[in-house]
């Protein structure tokens, strides 16, 4: 790939006002083209270290900068690398890259520093993705999973898994080389029951998805109730419990999402059910159009009555108007401190005080909800390429084994294996293609 | 001050998704502080180094960062300081924030770290507010103007304009203490040139301050016109002219400006005169109300009219009914190349056609008019609180001459020259108070 000989500039910071804004620039070139533009001469100076100077268009001081070097392969991308540190401001950010750009540098493609990290093997194709889901993450557990896999955790599970595989297909390829005669280098019961383990690991990597992606996405969740049950005063109560933690977190998705709490590090989100909020008539109106669905493709409803208004019946009623998800919380509202005969209503009920923020048994089912998910400390995927990936491996496999049951020919047993390590190695990325590249980097920002 | 014995951390970039953020640490306990919570002992390395490890808080891991260490006096602040590069997430941000103030860190004021440096003698105060203008600058001309006055220029005209009259101050109050006997050890004559030369001095520079307004602030334009007269046509084809310098500029003030357009690294600043463009009714309106406001606000009218549809008996007519600006210029537009008999129209009249976009008669008005501010070479203010400083020295000067000419006693010339040191010095920030300085870091950003 030819532009890989360019040396790439970009701004590695957000745009606007503030006190520093940082530039950064990799290649083979990237500190002779910085010197070109800087008042000291740096091309000798060692790599970890800071210069005070000025970025300068010839004779033009473009601004006061500190520059920090990095020399191959010591370096983010594997490349020579240097950081502008600049004002914060986005007019000298657009000056300093006009000028790194006018002296030979070309502006990075989205994700084109990161992919260079890749293509010199400073991280695999797994720690590539998470070093994106890092920088998205915004709750405790997303950050952790996300720092455990840029260290490597999950990588190091599927090389493991990969290369027993791949012994036993160099020994099956040696079978084929000898072809018509019928020696069996490969132990079949051992590849068998290889064969075995391998899947029972990648089924569990594969359940581990959903607590993945529940740790990285959040739980859709639904508040739903006839008008006047106290969506919004519960909405308020159990904001107040996490606020903090999400309320100035900026760049969040706000689409079709209302509002996120955050317990045990796991995010509630609330899907936006603006029909269902603003309608003023009864709950009749909730089984229709985009309300439904907002419903049906949601995670969690929590369902939510007035207690001192709605009978037994009334409420049986309702429900049976509702969507049917697999997890449902019905929320008695307004009980108020008064005797709550908790037989009289469904087992998923919970009974708090919207108004007095007495939710604490709410709080708990929510609980209940996460801790459904199977956290853990072993590996959790939460990528739906590696999901995918995982998958094709495991349809591989399984063929391998009913070849294997079958007495297929070593060739064809050899075939099978090849493409279980194939989609194996597309999650590493030890197996590659610029459409897989393509379609991971594209989705970073410029200057990662 | 105590609180400058705290060491204070901040977010140094601004919030959002990006490939880094930075996290700024200063104090006696910056190195300290940071070592506490970094995955490597940093505290024995010297200024000027980087070092790659991880934020943790205890044993939870918070991010993969680089962190730049400064050794006092050599940093920004003047202080130990460290800068933290995390990946660019505003939940990694608040992360280490909440980890560094947990260690002993408090969250800095707006602009504290810049005015540790004033403190610290980094930088004097009109080299601070130079930093505070190079981050909002937008245009090559403001840029340039802060470079300079960080790199110390102006600070040096005026020191050496208050030294020379410190070495006075110093001779007559040298006369006061030697009380009744008649001496003179300050030379009359030499004082009165002294300050007369101060005097045309600081004139100089204060009459330096509508070109540095200008630069800083831009050029405040009206264009106003009859309804078809063409102005949203000769808008485009103006803003053609120079778009891209500022199109993608963010954080422009947007309040009450529509456009911003440059010529010759100076900013004409198109004033929304909403009433003025949406009135569909004649030119009469314009005479009422915010509009009117608005065009007596500005610094320059372009006044257009269609040459097909108005006669110079109509014009004169039109024109009689604007508010009177020193600066307008008369756009007789859709001439179309027909031949115009100029002499028929008021002097300062320009042909256009912006349908055509032969505006070059405009353009070329347009830079009479940001050449009849003397930029030149020689020091520019551009800062209000300097001009005010400046006006001050100059009244108390005032006072001294018509003192000395009086023939007043000694004790009262030098209450006057003290009156004129005491201004001069509140510029570079020799002499000084909270309130000054409240005010002017104050209107820094967090983390600068």
């Amino acid at each position: 790939m030819d532009k890989f000989l360019d040396t790439i500039v970009a701004p590695a910071t957000p745009a606007g006002i503030s006190a520093i804004s940082v530039v950064r620039v990799s290649g083979k070139e990237a500190i002779a083209l910085v010197d070109s533009c800087f008042t000291k001469n740096v091309s000798d100076q060692p790599g970890y270290t800071i210069h005070y100077g000025y970025i300068r268009d010839g004779e033009t001081h473009i601004d006061e900068v500190l520059i920090s070097l990095f020399r191959a392969p010591s370096s983010y991308t594997g490349e020579d690398s240097v950081e502008i540190s600049c004002h914060g401001s986005p007019y000298i950010v657009k000056r300093v890259l006009e000028t790194l750009v006018k002296h030979g540098g070309r502006m990075a493609e989205p994700g084109e520093f990161t992919l260079r990290a890749f293509l010199n093997q400073k991280l695999d194709l797994a720690q590539a993705e998470a070093v994106a889901d890092m920088i998205h993450s915004n709750s405790e557990a997303s950050l952790q999973m996300a720092i455990s896999q840029i260290r490597g955790g999950f990588s190091d599970d599927i090389r493991y898994l990969r290369q027993e595989l791949i012994d036993f297909a160099a020994l099956i390829e040696l079978e084929n080389d000898f072809g018509e005669e019928d020696v069996e280098f490969a132990n079949r019961p051992k590849l068998k029951a290889l064969v075995e383990k391998l899947l029972t690991q990648i089924e569990k990597l594969r359940s581990s998805f959903a607590a993945g992606n529940v740790l990285k996405n959040g739980i859709n969740t639904v508040i739903a109730g006839k008008p006047n049950a106290g969506k919004s005063t519960l909405l308020n109560a159990l904001l107040r419990e996490e606020r903090a933690i999400v309320s100035d977190i900026e760049g969040t998705t706000r689409d079709t999402i209302e509002e996120i709490f955050v317990l045990d590090g796991v995010q509630f989100r609330l899907i936006d059910t603006a029909g269902l909020r603003e309608s003023t008539d009864s709950i009749e109106q909730i089984g229709v159009g985009r309300t439904k669905e907002s419903i049906q493709k949601a995670e969690l409803l929590i369902y939510l009555f007035d207690i001192t208004r709605t009978s037994a019946e009334e409420l049986k009623e309702e429900i049976a108007g509702l969507p049917q998800l697999d997890r449902t919380i019905l929320v008695a509202n307004k009980v108020d401190g008064a005797e709550v005969q908790s037989e009289k209503w469904p087992d998923n009920t919970v009974f708090i005080s919207a108004k007095d923020r007495s939710i604490d048994s709410l709080i708990a089912a929510l609980k209940d909800v996460v801790a459904h998910y199977e956290f853990g400390n072993e590996t959790i995927i939460n990528n739906a390429r590696h999901a995918d990936a995982l998958a094709k491996s495991s349809e591989a496999l399984q063929t391998v084994l009913s070849g294997l049951d079958s007495g297929i020919t070593s060739d064809l047993v050899a075939l099978d294996i090849r493409n279980a390590l194939h989609h194996l190695g597309l999650i590493t990325g030890e197996v590659t293609n610029d459409e897989v590249l393509d379609s991971i980097f594209g989705r970073f920002c410029i200057g990662k």
